[in-house]
């Protein structure tokens, strides 16, 4: 059972998935880290599905593009940002169904799944848990670099969400 | 694209897959539908998994349970009950993920995937959508016929809901 629900597992050089997960908009970002530590984003990108189309077939088309990374990158980690109730019940149910076929499909290829509140991912980018957006925006670059233009929070949420990955096994008590 | 959001098309004889999704109890029933459209019980179970073990690991243990089936008795309709939001926001949103991988990997297998609310399906099985528990249970041996002992609510629910996929089928305005 490849199950690690909050602390992975120290294995180098190895590869970290981290998800922002969405059905409007869903980042993705995939980092190699290597024997000394230092990481390497090798992708990331925001995956939109259309509104135009029932949310089955948007989900049917989320979960392909999670495996197609997963064959593609195998990666050894899939950290996923965790989902909190928002005001649209509607739309944090439609999320957690995203969640929850990321979290088999991770699993079922031999991933370690692992999950971060935003909290957590605050504290580990910023050093501040009630960091802003901007600060997070801000210090994103310093810890990684970016080497493309990114359009949507989405993405920059899914760098975050592995590099808070990556930082949990550097230092477990993040 | 096999999506069927409430009305799946007729195709006899055919086999339909109800669910009543769950992680600590998920309900699942297969029905065979003739040319008559006579429904047969092929097969109904409430799958279980322990409370000991992480959301992950049960997540797990519940699709690869769900790919058995669909192996085993290829059902062309995957018909779920739809979630609605209870007091407890995490159990509901582990429901919802649990309905995320389902759905996927159902349409990912060729199957036409719906869902009924509480109210369709009582309005299917008993004609009243405000219908008791008392009230479904025993309509469902009048409507199907049932040959084992059946010790939980959750695999009623699943046999309800894949008999409300075959009525709608016969009369789309149910």
């Amino acid at each position: 059972m490849h199950v690690a629900p909050s602390k992975p597992r120290i294995r180098t050089p190895h590869t970290i998935f981290g998800i922002d997960p969405g059905y409007e908009r869903c980042g993705f970002a995939i980092l190699q880290k290597n024997e000394q530590g230092k990481e390497t984003l090798l992708y990331s990108d925001c995956f939109k599905t259309s509104a135009k189309i029932p949310f089955e077939e948007r989900l049917l088309l989320l979960g392909k593009e999670l495996e197609r990374l997963i064959a593609k990158y195998s990666p050894h980690i899939v950290a996923l940002e965790k989902l909190y109730f928002t005001s649209n019940q509607k739309t944090a149910m439609h999320v957690a169904e995203v969640r929850g076929a990321f979290m088999y499909l991770a699993q079922k290829a031999g991933c370690s799944v692992c999950e971060y509140s935003p909290n957590e991912i605050k504290v580990a980018i910023a050093g501040d848990g009630a960091g802003s957006k901007q600060q997070m925006m801000l210090m994103l670059p310093r810890l990684i670099h970016i080497d493309k233009k990114i359009q949507y929070d989405d993405e920059y949420d899914a760098i975050g969400v592995a590099l808070t990955a990556s930082a949990v096994e550097r230092n477990p008590t993040v």
